[in-house]
């Protein structure tokens, strides 16, 4: 079974056991409408792309990490779009979940989305459990404080804030953790990992911001031009396109350059560059190419 | 060292790692706001005396146990304060972190205390790790969906739901969480402590009730008389306060017969006798004596 056939039918188990019957339906709703249809899954992928590489030892472990981490990035995604942080109306080309359901439910189901991200890694790292402490220090980490999602995203209500600190927080930790969680759920060291995650966080970071400065919004599904708008730092508008795209490229090899020595090394180089490049918008990556 | 002191230590460690150098400040302070001062401290001391009742052969895991339903706990709080849901504006006598701390940090504050939980939960069970994956299971199970307290406030969004299956929701839950979590904390079989804690939470929400159309606001440190203006449901507006007064006496009995066979079970029914009357205002329970 491929990664993202993997990573849906987890995520599917575990909306669906969320949404069991006796729960209230409009937040089942909302969770599910947080998590599907699928976005890109880029963490969760990256996620197993490293457990492959490292020999994958426990594949229900993997898959089990590879979902988490994609259920703390949907439920990062509904807090982030309610209305006392961007206010968003849309979000992969449907209405936001706070815009569907209501601020409460979305409130709700970002709490939920979060809780039943720990249930899924306990289940799922069950069958070893002397991995489970590991990789939740990895996986709770990313998220919370000091340097995880939530730190990050309030860096946004500090007085001052250093730019690659808060970036580092708001999107680099959970690629980092994505990255050592895919090593720790085969028993390897996760630490090694991180920087890997970390510079594949950078050049998303990068290829984000062109996006927006480029993009349609009908290829990306949320409104565009949105650093602009909220006078958000962007690294395409501070260096100009040309520059960003020069970046994004070193980025990638700087990843590449820290994969850690590992049974699938080639193959997972391979794949970063070829997935780094899809990371820029469709046209955008014709014309670049 | 006395239960209290075991959870404020854990809580007071946590809590400083979250806001260690480097997190962002207003954060670590709306965090602290959210858990100190305390307040009564029920479902974590609760689940320290079920572990001590069972012969507590890890005090680590139990105190992390206790903490980590704590931290949920005021989560809960924080997240139930905002404007979309009660839009509280005091709690335990000073303003509520939305008032204090803004909206997003709010937000935010709810969501890195629910991770904060699990990180104290993995890093309190490191030692006995296959007693992790069954902690997990409880407490999550106790605050996200289908029947936790995220899905307990969700019944506030449906046009129909039923009163028990809310309060079960969210109160209950925590309350069998945290008896289950004392005993699995212990290598013990936490389902067959769940009944103690349900009817102990139940007895809860009839002092609770009770106090909510009794106290005068200055001693309980919240608004009082929100269930009427709030329109919700009430067991000491709907039975009368001396009928109500006599259901939390049959379920605090009723709790005390749901103790399982343990070794401190002589010791757990008196401090339960006498803490259920505790939970009544100081005054009222004064001329109920």
């Amino acid at each position: 079974m491929d990664a993202l056939a993997r990573i849906e039918r987890v995520l599917s188990e575990a909306l669906a056991e969320a949404g069991a019957p006796g729960a209230p339906p409009r937040l089942a709703a909302a969770m599910h409408h947080a998590v599907f249809p699928r976005g890109a899954r880029l963490r969760s992928r990256l996620c197993l792309a490293v457990a492959w590489a490292c020999g994958e030892d426990d594949p229900e472990a993997a898959d089990a990490a590879a979902s988490a981490i994609e259920l703390l990035h949907c439920a990062s995604l509904v807090h982030d779009d309610l209305p006392c942080f961007d206010n968003a109306e849309m979000r992969r080309g449907r209405p936001s979940v706070h815009r569907a359901f209501g601020e409460p439910l979305a409130v709700l189901a970002g709490d939920a989305l979060i809780v039943l991200a720990f249930q899924v890694l306990a289940k799922g790292a069950s069958r070893r459990p002397e991995r489970l402490p590991e990789l939740l220090r990895i996986v709770a980490g990313a998220v919370g404080a000091p340097h995880g999602i939530a730190a990050g995203q309030a860096w946004e209500c500090e007085p001052e804030a250093d730019l690659s600190v808060y970036q580092q927080s708001k999107t680099g930790a959970l690629f980092a953790a994505a990255t050592a969680a895919g090593a720790a759920a085969c028993g390897q060291n996760g630490d090694a990992w991180r920087l890997f995650g970390e510079r594949l966080g950078e050049a998303y970071q990068v290829a984000d911001d062109i996006a927006d400065v480029l993009s349609n919004s009908g290829e990306i599904g949320k409104p565009t031009g949105q650093d602009v708008a909220l006078e958000r730092p962007n690294a395409a508008l501070q260096l100009g396109v040309r520059t960003a795209l020069e970046r994004l490229d070193r980025l990638a090899a700087d990843a590449v350059a820290a994969i850690p020595p590992c049974r699938g090394a080639n193959e997972l180089r391979a794949l970063t560059m070829q997935e780094t490049r899809r990371l820029l918008p469709k046209e955008f990556a014709r014309q670049a190419a």
